[in-house]
């Protein structure tokens, strides 16, 4: 029997440090909860000069990922330092060593996870990314063993912290894009290079994963419909607001007979939506299950103790696994062949708001536009602004993705039209 | 290996029939993830006779635990019977037998969990209770391997979807508390006897369970302060409002140095609170780790395909471990003895509203009993009601429930106070 699991840790950063940080402090309940110490035994760092608030001793830092892969006593890799091609890896490798592996990391896990579970699998090691989705919240737990016996129909979810945080501000403090960018920059919200969130792409990837999960299927990045925050205009947050919505981006997926279908774009929720009052860096997930009906998981989407509890509870769960010699035992192959819905079987209602020239005819000519592609309207507001020009505000009913598409696309060769100015889908209704 | 895992069912009523639909309906996906297929080989009624609705043969009926208990084919016993002392025996016989247990009933739980989860440490067989909280809502999983290396130090929730319904229509629809009442026994939300949802008891056994597992020490019932929804008075509810507060039935557990307090009493919520907008029947609990934050839990707090879906998952885990050979190998024994606050430990606001005779000098001598028991108050209203009745009106800084205590007592002894109408604790701020 084991009396101590020893932990090597791959990155000491962000969550790395609080990894480190609730291991020590701790301990005691961990002992009590395993009956075993677990400890960090070695730390791969870029730079060992660099300075470390850690009670941690300086011997356990390392450069070298093989000093740490070769090192029999170590059982665990805890995967944190971020990035791709290393971590990936990092990964392979020590699950190739027969490592079990705990990682955070949702740009590896969205974009070869499958590859890697695989790989865990055949070598008989536990593989775990509780922290690659919501931060502090259990959701790939949630969506593995608590819902397991039910069939997850949909998904909807603010899953990036970031991005959540500027569209509060830009809804509650009337801020610009750019200040909310520039105020989450300050706050370390928002990374030096802002572009995966702002565009969508980090919530994209959380997507993937999540939807693989609850669907039993391979999900790609390539199938997730991506389009962020980038995108909305002046005053969009503020209209949004006088129609009775808040601007969200959000993360949608849901299965039905016709496949699958995944996005992630700027969302038109209304106000009495939950999902509208989640605000600042917070995440937050709907899980549709067949049986259960609707569940909603809420929680810190980023930040390093949240994300570090979910990396130790990880931890946790991968240490009973081996005191009890079972690690490795639960297979991941997906239930369901891959089956993605095209443009024409995603159904929702659209948001359209279009300036016009403000000639005689033309909301006639417009809404025949939406007539010839199928669509029917809910909403048609005409309204002039300040500067005596022209917006035409429409929302349809439900039409496919394909005919929102297509109107867009005829709207923008239409003479009478001066500009498209934004568009959002309209969900949750 | 085993090529299949059979249940023994006890009970097939609301819940119990939803198990079997679930397991009937989802063989396919029991099937991918457990590798083995999961079937109810004998199901135990009080009535053979009744009619049911349910594609099982006649023939796995029967009247007799022992008939269930001797056959050595069944692998896990689903008691799903409610009640108390037969439900007890049973999970205890089944337990002693050598037979994993997954229980829904929060009433055995509450009243003996520690007993029988020791009797099935020492029996080496599993004893599994997530539907005996929050229905649908995965709780008992999060707080045992989601948040399970993070310090927990309070709780907060709406655990019972009975009263919460009555508080939403009498909120929202003005309904009075025995219209509501009414409603909720027609809908099948109250039961016959509504004794225990409305008198708080069936949410303190909840509290009961989720606080020792949160606080890993053994809580019992007595250590809970219950007060039920029957005692909020006409007008209360929209009072509430007109402050800004909506009343909830709240279950509080709360850990600090000096011990636990845990707590079941209709409070006044801030309405920006986002408990304060969980409506109707649903659940939610938010959870507060020393790392993680703040975390919450949403989702259906009853019904049949919502309860039966935490029971078929507790039976997917249970099946994987027994799979795995690893049945009853987590230990349960609690990390910390029993301490409970006394209650001049428990800090809170409370709002106290006191019919008086309107005289001269009332207004002094009633905040002089406040002072004297040395609470400090954040509001005084004195208003005439359309009867020319006088309410005061006052909420508290924050003050001891002793403090609390001692001046209602007071109260009640002066001269100048007709009664007093009603009293909340303040939570959430």
């Amino acid at each position: 029997m084991k009396k101590e699991i020893n932990i090597g840790l791959l990155g000491f950063g962000v969550v790395g440090s609080g990894v480190a940080q609730i291991l020590l402090n701790h301990q005691t309940d961990l002992q009590h909860k395993l009956g075993v110490s677990v400890q960090i035994k070695k730390a791969m760092v870029r730079n060992l000069d660099k300075e470390r608030d850690t009670k941690l001793s300086k011997d356990i830092f390392t450069t070298s990922l093989d000093d740490i892969l070769s090192d029999d006593s170590i059982d665990l890799i805890v995967e944190v330092m971020g990035g791709t091609t290393d971590a990936k890896d990092a990964i392979e490798r020590s699950l190739q060593a027969g490592k079990g592996v705990v990682t955070a990391n949702k740009d590896v896990m969205a974009e070869v996870g499958p590859k890697l579970l695989k790989i865990a699998d055949e070598n008989g090691c536990d593989l775990f990314y509780e922290a690659s989705v919501g931060g502090g919240i259990p959701l790939i737990r949630t969506l593995e063993d608590g819902l397991a016996s039910d069939r997850i129909h949909a998904l909807t979810g603010i899953v990036n912290g970031t991005t959540n945080f500027m569209l509060t501000k830009m809804k509650e403090e009337n801020m610009s894009y750019d200040a909310a960018l520039a105020l989450a920059t300050e706050l370390g919200f928002a990374e030096a290079d802002p572009t995966a969130d702002v565009d969508g792409l980090d919530a994209a990837r959380k997507m993937v994963i999540l939807a693989s999960l609850a669907f039993s299927t391979e999900v790609k990045l390539e199938d997730v419909y991506v389009r962020g925050i980038r995108e909305i205009k002046d005053g969009d947050v503020e209209l949004a607001d006088r129609f009775g919505y808040t601007v969200k981006l959000a993360g949608t997926a849901k299965k039905d007979e016709n496949g699958i279908e995944v996005a992630v774009e700027p969302v038109f929720l209304p106000n009495a939506h939950p999902l509208a009052s989640v605000n600042n860096e917070m995440n937050a997930v709907y899980v549709y299950g067949d049986a259960v009906g609707e569940t909603m998981f809420y929680g810190p989407g980023a930040g390093s103790l949240p994300t570090a509890t979910s990396v130790t509870g990880d931890i946790v769960a991968a240490c009973r696994n081996l005191l009890l010699g079972v690690n490795g035992k639960r297979k991941h192959a997906p239930q369901y062949e891959r089956k993605v819905k095209d443009d024409a079987q995603k159904y929702s209602r659209y948001f359209h708001r279009i300036r016009v020239k403000d000639e005689v005819g033309v909301l006639t000519h417009l809404t025949s536009i939406y007539s010839d592609n199928g669509a029917s309207l809910a909403t048609v507001i005409q309204q002039m602004d300040e500067n005596n020009e022209t917006d035409l505000i429409i929302i349809t009913h439900e039409i496919s993705r394909k005919q929102h598409l297509d109107i867009l696309d005829t709207l923008k060769q239409t003479d009478s039209v001066l500009g498209l100015s934004s568009y959002y889908r309209v969900e949750g209704e």
